[in-house]
């Protein structure tokens, strides 16, 4: 598909999504290059910018899931010295609050969240930066007044073999790599040549009033003809999109 | 053992070390409180400083190893925003030299060596932060120049399961969660009550001029008398101890 007839389906399935004529709407991945030159790359970065602000969404966030492993993150495509800057109290909380609605899509009702300290060991106490202890520890608590089961901030090296485990139900991951490190080390398959040879997991548009699910890779288009792409991380899309349609319906 | 005697044990450890006597040291955890009761945390902020200090080292690091796993961190023990501060071309190039070291002691004379990037996408060509274009990218440039098999940056999210596939012997981390969260999550296991139940991989301090090897895990006194421990971790750490010694026989 063009990059003008990309833009052009994410409408059409807005559309169709808000007149409830579809349940979901599985995207795959969009070329950036392509997007651009259809015309649609000025406005937004990608698909699910574009999401957001076609529902007339502007609290959003993208969860990474796969199987029980669920991050959402406080930023995502900004550098890290920009990522730490916006580690404040209220934007942790929208943060959190966005958790508990990933959650209730997924059927859990009283999700066990944790979020991730910023610097190592969680700042052990304060000698390693401040953040952890003046911006992410109030908005804990203030969840937890709230009413919600949220801990935190766990240091970022035990929080992820923690969630693998079940013990925890989502994740709140304060930057980019702290939450796609853990999720693409479980989901994504290498070969010793250093050639992707699968890739599980998937990504869910949260906030916006319709279920949106994306695949966790590019186009691969090096790929293209050779009988070597797998299917793994669509059909997972799939399904899980399947299970958001049927939860939503319950409700 | 208490602090007190801890410390005395490192110094004979390193006396016997430097005297040929034994091989190699594996150290236990050491409770940070006990060392400094004993008179050590003072000058030590624990054993690794310790090791480096009394054999007169100046540039050391500690290499985490978890079967093919491989990593060495740019820095470790200071907050997020110090890190990047430490992300400095001489500072890279510094610890490309100690992870060639670190290859070495396995017996790999040629690794093939990957840089993280410290921003996501490692920047994404200069769009999420300077620091991959202008501080690491000439530190690998110089080192391909000395004739190393080094790449990078590499987008921290996708280097991990590449250096699992065996495609890298070692990466080179930016900072302490950069390179701990992928580690732990492989090598540690924990139960649905958020219990600790294994701990695999090591710690080696690499720089020194003898051979010491560290579990990777706490003094964990809340399971002590219960037979909930497990010594695999130390089991570990005597195996890699014993192939490095081996290792260092045979050059």
């Amino acid at each position: 598909m063009g990059g003008k007839a990309a833009g052009e389906f994410i409408k059409t399935s807005i559309d169709l999504a808000m007149a409830n004529k579809i349940d979901a709407v599985v995207t795959a991945p969009i070329s950036k290059p392509s997007f651009t030159l259809g015309g649609w790359g000025k406005k937004y970065p990608g698909h699910t910018e574009m999401y957001a602000d076609l529902t007339n969404t502007k609290k959003f966030t993208m969860l990474l899931a796969h199987r029980n492993f669920r991050v959402v993150h406080v930023s995502v495509h900004v550098s890290l010295a920009e990522a730490i800057r916006r580690v404040k109290t209220p934007r942790v909380i929208e943060t959190i609050e966005l958790a508990i609605t990933s959650c209730k899509m997924f059927g859990i009702e009283k999700p066990h969240i944790a979020v991730c300290g910023l610097n190592p060991h969680a700042g052990d106490e304060g000698k390693f930066g401040y953040e952890d202890v003046e911006e992410i520890l109030p908005a804990v608590e203030e969840m937890k007044k709230r009413g919600h089961n949220v801990v935190g901030p766990v240091p970022a090296d035990t929080v992820w073999p923690k969630l693998k485990s079940g013990f925890y139900d989502i994740v709140v991951a304060n930057y980019h790599d702290q939450g796609h490190i853990p999720t693409k080390l479980l989901g994504f398959q290498y070969d010793k040549e250093g050639r992707c040879i699968d890739v599980e997991g998937v990504n869910i548009t949260i906030g916006i009033p319709m279920i949106r699910v994306s695949v966790d890779h590019g186009t691969a288009y090096g790929k293209a003809g050779k009988g070597i792409a797998t299917p793994t991380s669509l059909l997972g899309a799939l399904e899980i999109a399947t299970t958001l349609a049927n939860n939503r319906k319950m409700n």
